[in-house]
């Protein structure tokens, strides 16, 4: 198998520290989407939607969709399980990814989409107006979770999990979508620095 | 247990098909989100991002997010397996649900509540001109949708799963967004039409 990969992008990255937590080699194929490299016909025959990352397997079925592709290897690999464990503990690290995902992943991508002057060709059209109204939201989600995060040790409870890894690249993308991190969210603060200083941060 | 449950809205009515399908029977409490239920100190001591549906378990464990609810009952009983079932089977399942969600879902929403007049209390600030952004992203991605169905009796293969429901929540929600679905995508028709046909339509 191979997964065609997108560098510095928060999707991609996902996937790496994915692979990391787990322990699993994949071969990568890196694309250069600041040149466009999604939007090239050997990616659009793979995804209609010219979006990485992108698993090809040996016979050719193509995967993508970054929860997805981890996912698959959640499946192959159980273990550590990044997904929960049990009825409650899976359906825990859900509701906490779709959380994250829904309320502060989106939004920070919608302030950086929408305002970053090296966005305009990428988003059509850039509504600067939209990006701004999204950098309080993801805000106001930074308070929730600080809030949840003063009883928990990570996203969904005691285990480390793919909500983790979510909220890291959300956190990390804030600085390029220019949102402020406020200093007062110690528990957030905490275990943000927590997952930055896990080995797969780099990934 | 208990769903707070809150009627027409499309995340409450994911859920209840889910369960339709799986032959599961909760209680539910309705809440009703024309008088603003969603956000009274009842469900806000629940859910502090005050949105339903809200699971609550016998012992007071509150679950919430439509997909994490729906995960916990795939959990506590695994027949049909409506997320589905082996590594690609499920990590195909995962890609679908969340290109529907993403991609359909998700513009259909933004469509509905920045334009809607009934709106625009609930979505501060409104931005019209966002809403009108998302009518053609949902329509552009009706059509890779429809051409994937020539080849596929579901979302996401052989077997229904989560990823048709959001795709027939999705779809039913453009009447109220005001997006017209092109006649001319006979694939998607004929499964929306399908969908809809089943009994779990009425749930």
């Amino acid at each position: 198998m191979k997964l065609y990969d997108g560098g510095r992008a928060p999707n991609p990255r996902r996937v790496r520290v994915f692979l990391a937590e787990k322990g699993i080699e994949v071969p990568l194929v890196p694309v250069d989407m600041g040149a466009l490299g999604h939007k090239s016909e050997e990616i659009t025959a793979r995804n209609p939607l010219q979006r990485l990352p992108v698993l090809e397997l040996d016979d050719g079925t193509v995967l993508t969709e970054s929860v997805a592709v981890c996912r698959y290897f959640e499946e192959l690999q159980p273990e550590p399980a990044l997904f929960g464990t049990g009825a409650l503990g899976k359906a825990k690290v859900e509701m906490w990814q779709r959380r994250i995902e829904l309320n502060l992943f989106l939004p920070v991508s919608f302030a950086f989409r929408h305002t970053h002057p090296a966005m305009k060709g990428w988003e059509v059209p850039q509504l600067p107006e939209w990006g701004e109204i999204n950098r309080p939201k993801a805000v106001e989600f930074m308070r929730v979770l600080d809030e949840h995060l003063a009883s928990s040790k990570f996203a969904a409870g005691d285990d480390f999990s793919i909500a983790d890894i979510t909220g890291m690249i959300a956190l990390d993308f804030c600085k390029p979508a220019r949102i402020a991190i406020p200093d007062e969210l110690l528990n957030l603060g905490r275990w943000h620095a927590a997952l930055k200083a896990r080995p797969s941060a780099s990934a």
